[in-house]
């Protein structure tokens, strides 16, 4: 077979990142990680590939029409499609020994072989957090989540200079008491819960027809809209505005309505310590039907409305159904990386984060020098004590070229050993961004690059 | 289905740590990544998953057998068995976008369906790093390439106090220059280069045995035992032992052999400045037929030779062929962390190198005191500017408790907020290790926390 037939690109809706924009990736993935962890989440990795009966306990439909699933020997297996329900099983398989309320983190890749298009990937990083526990967890874990996230994509913000962003906050409970109140359940209330989900992404008319063709009473459509003013006062607390008191009198007796109130309450308050004006109470955040059951939420980026919410998650009652009969209560989130910074990267959004290659490059002049300046490379890399990304060079080319290629690199100090450095014990010391060189003791040397780096 | 049906486990063969022995794991890989990074590697990530053809371009036979392979729309597809194929097609698909040398790290799970056994994985990390040029690429890069794999397996050894280690070095020009010398080739040289390759796993009588079947010339044989004798003297170089100077005057004549000699004497010298004894030349290194054509090396652990070599890698000089008409050459070697790492984290044979989960657990008394302490356990967390693990537990359960929850994640430091605490605007600082306890302001259990973490 010819060279040329094989085609050596990554397949469509796979991501792969030169060098330069690797390091940034990698640095936006090392903070999440960092927060993470900071904030006392520790990591579990499971395997990429799980048996398909535990992939399938749950999702159907959709989802698993786009899982990668593959026979090996007797195995129907899949690559896992989020990390949930590898968490899910986790869980379940190692309850004996996990300490309870247990609060982990995963970044990993996962798999769907979904169509292809910018920003959607068919293998991709996500970055999970979950708090679980047996039968009950305090709502402060919500804020937990929330607060931990939020110090994430802050992070993320400034690293990136992608400015401002909200999160808005909801809580099931208060729509499901709701239309308990008024009996609608089933189709009607998934239509409806459908129609408040997309509330931000269509107009006010289309809005207002849409739930009216949906609800069918005129008195219910006009406490929905209502139930969207429910608002958060410092010092006072999550409650409607005084002029629909009255219409609202039902909710003294609704004790579901009410624990939501008093849930997002906790949270909202809890939230204002870290910041004023970051969390928002939007009743319109539903997230899906099934899954969620209390808190739930969702991040926007306000100088790029583009990307949807990019952190989303809430607290459900029983993760682990499938797998045991132990009730896992708990409380998640998670940040979609590649999805939120492959596309920013690639469109060169992120300007001027490119920290180079390298921050030392040690340049021999000719065969001679090569022992010598290993050796110096190697002291670089002892003193350092691995903070500083030092390499070496051995060709034998002109000065202009080698020089070139510390550029390449962005490398923020060449050392150079000729022959005369060799004679004397000196290296020469180049400080790529003023120009300065100076010729001076290996130690002197170090001393430089010490302090500047 | 009953949930009893649903086998948690994960696959046989595959790999899931509880989040200790994770944290001990991840430590691990991070020095690596560190050591790699310090080195001036830079760090690549490519898909899981690569289109087989061009996987199997060069694989064959048992390789191709153990790979997981399978269908997605009109693609055949497989997941990636090493991560040395995936590199050779990044060069060749980027290769007008990158800067040659070009040094790369790549720690990440690679996938062989092989009959599971202890220590062998069927998902398992390998962390790689390679230099590659255009056209050629001097000797020097090989000592790069082993001084930074030293410098890593060090890093390793110490943190998980596996005692000393040695790196055998031996070039293949030597031993392809020996047998063109005699005319030895194909299926015979094979055989023979074979059983070299056993000399240290065998006795010397089983060894002397199989040589001379093969050889079937006792000269010969003579010669390669002698040649077995090739050493290294610091500021000579690299010789066979004066007595045998006589058998080998043929050597002045044989281009190859002389650059095989020659190159590992530059190897050794350079690799002398930094260990007078880690560093030794071992002929009976072979490392396969086909790939490698100079240096090659392997790693022993001196205290765990169970393990055979736990990093191994050499000089090549076509990465590319399949893909591309460059002649990209290049040398490499790779640690085979899970199989290094797993079985000692499985069977507990790294002691004590557990850091604990978390640094410091807020613990506040009863839910009147939970606002103030999450307000306490984001200063911290703000204070510590990401380096301490800081969480909180939400529990209304008795103090006892709470300290064995504590005590099971191997907190260093509890902060207790009480309704006293609250009430005076201190906190109660316990040094889990000596038991001390202090009640003080906020500001000054930083200091105190920020001291000692």
């Amino acid at each position: 077979m010819s060279k040329k037939q094989i085609n050596t690109k990554v397949l469509s809706g796979f991501v792969e990142l030169l060098p330069k924009e690797q390091i940034l990736f990698d640095n936006i993935k090392n903070i999440v990680e960092k927060s993470y962890k900071s904030a006392g989440y520790v990591a579990i990795d499971t395997p990429v590939i799980e048996k398909s009966e535990v992939l399938f306990a749950k999702a159907g439909g959709d989802t698993e029409k786009q899982v990668y699933r593959f026979t090996k020997g007797d195995n129907d297996l899949s690559l896992r499609f989020d990390l949930t329900v590898p968490f899910a099983r986790y869980v379940s398989e190692h309850y004996n020994d996990l300490v309870f309320p247990f609060k982990r983190y995963h970044i990993a890749k996962v798999y769907r072989g979904e169509r292809a298009q910018k920003g959607r990937y068919r293998e991709f990083y996500q970055a999970d957090i979950d708090i679980v526990s047996e039968d009950s967890l305090s709502v402060m874990y919500d804020v937990d989540i929330i607060s931990t996230l939020a110090k994430t994509i802050e992070n993320l913000c400034n690293l990136c200079s992608l400015g401002n962003f909200k999160m808005k906050i909801s809580n099931r409970k208060i729509w499901d008491g709701f239309f308990e109140e008024f009996s609608i359940s089933g189709e009607q209330k998934a239509s409806i819960m459908n129609i408040i989900d997309k509330k931000a992404k269509i107009t006010a008319e289309v809005f207002d027809t849409e739930l009216s063709e949906r609800v069918k009473n005129p008195n219910i459509e006009k406490l929905i809209k209502e139930l969207f003013e429910l608002e958060f006062i410092p010092n006072v607390g999550v409650s409607i505005p005084e002029k629909y008191h009255s219409d609202f009198a039902f909710i003294n007796n609704n004790e579901k309505m009410k624990q939501g109130i008093r849930e997002l309450e906790v949270v909202m308050k809890s939230l204002e310590t870290i910041s004023k004006d970051r969390f928002v109470i939007d009743l319109s955040i539903v997230r899906g039907l099934d899954y969620y059951t209390g808190t739930v939420f969702e991040t926007f980026l306000e100088n790029y409305p583009e990307f949807g919410s990019v952190s989303s998650g809430g607290r459900y009652e029983n993760l682990c159904d499938n797998y045991t009969d132990k009730k896992i209560c708990g409380v998640g989130g998670s940040i979609g990386l590649s999805r939120l910074f492959i596309p920013l990267i690639e469109d060169e959004k992120i300007e001027n984060k490119w920290d180079g290659l390298l921050d030392v490059l040690v340049l021999p002049q000719g065969e001679n020098c090569y022992l010598k300046a290993t050796e110096v490379k190697n002291q670089i890399t002892e003193c350092m004590n691995g903070i500083c990304k030092t390499s070496i060079i051995y060709e034998n080319k002109k000065f202009k070229k080698l020089m070139e290629y510390a550029n390449k690199l962005g490398a923020k100090y060449v050392v150079i050993i000729g022959e005369d450095e060799v004679a004397n014990n000196t290296i020469s010391v180049k400080n790529m961004i003023t120009g300065e060189q100076q010729t001076v003791s290996i130690n002197d040397a170090l001393k430089i690059i010490k302090e500047k780096i």
